[in-house]
């Protein structure tokens, strides 16, 4: 009893992570009804950024240019490389402002169960990347989740495999975090990976 | 540091309802890399919408023709028209199968405090066609909440100093609910409008 184009625009918004039918409806409605302005700007967003956005050569992360600004700046550190999940994890990173090496974002994690193996996180690229001459260090910045550790282990074994220096961030307590509140787990790593003073 | 066309997306994800600055970029980077065709059929089917969805000159739900397929049914029984806030609830009272009226969409409820008053849902056109001479019975059909109360209570009044025969959907315990676990709001309504056997 849905007009088509309605029925049509709902199920477009399932492709969304997260949306559901119910949520779809709701995002359709408002669109249609309360922000028409901001649907049209979604639809050309979309087309423009389908259009201009590809993956830089080098780090993988999404960019406008072959190249992108990160990987193409001269004031790099190119002999260290972190290879993060996602963009968003590129941009923390860089939000730390203590880091001013190179990157490479894998856009995923290991995770077979959902279809996402070695071919899908680009694994083969990675490695050519790590063994330009170039890079000495490899940081391991992938999330500390079960499928984040998993993508750690099996590329830190790849490129020792090929000699070169894998390092990984440090576990620990949080910053600001009170034992009594931290995980067992995450303690247990803190006593583990003691600094010595 | 992120490309511009990224950025674009990034923030044109953001009208929709509920999605913050994280939600939108992992809704981007899930487009971009995992369901560049869903995106396609996405920006496509929003200037589909955009284009091809007017509202009902009747009931002012979403529809492609000039009178959506409810209103020009000839098996609908026209005296009785239901009122409702959304498209979702149109769906919901179908589903049940138990109401062959016509309906009138206000596509929202009375909030003042979001902006959204008398003009927003419609109420003019609303009582111009209860008044079309064969509506005999206006059953207000928004929801529960504070909003959509002040909403019926609004249009019953109004639609009753014009002579009309209003009804608001029943309140009570819902099928299968179980007194202890119902709100005492729910159970003192129930008792209230109970019905005589």
């Amino acid at each position: 009893m849905q007009p088509a184009a309605l029925e049509s625009l709902i199920n477009a918004l399932r492709v969304l992570p997260g949306v559901g039918p119910k949520s779809a409806a709701r995002m359709a409605y408002h669109l249609l009804q309360r922000d028409r302005r901001g649907a049209e700007t979604l639809a050309g967003a979309l087309g423009h950024a389908l259009t201009h956005l590809h993956h830089c050569r080098l780090c993988n992360n999404f960019s406008e240019a072959e190249v992108c600004e990160v990987c193409a700046s001269t004031r790099r550190d190119r002999r260290q490389l972190a290879v993060v999940e996602m963009p968003a994890d590129f941009n923390m990173m860089e939000a730390t402002q203590s880091y001013n090496g190179l990157y490479f974002v894998l856009m995923g994690r290991l995770s077979p169960l959902d279809g996402i193996g070695p071919r899908e996180i680009h694994l083969d690229r990675l490695i050519n990347r790590a063994l330009d001459g170039t890079v000495e260090e490899v940081i391991l910045a992938t999330n500390f989740t079960p499928e984040g550790e998993a993508t750690a282990h099996t590329i830190g074994e790849l490129l020792k495999a090929r000699g070169l220096k894998v390092s990984r961030l440090a576990r620990g307590v949080p910053v600001g975090g009170e034992l009594e509140y931290v995980d067992s787990g995450t303690l247990a790593q803190a006593v583990r990976d003691r600094r010595a003073l």
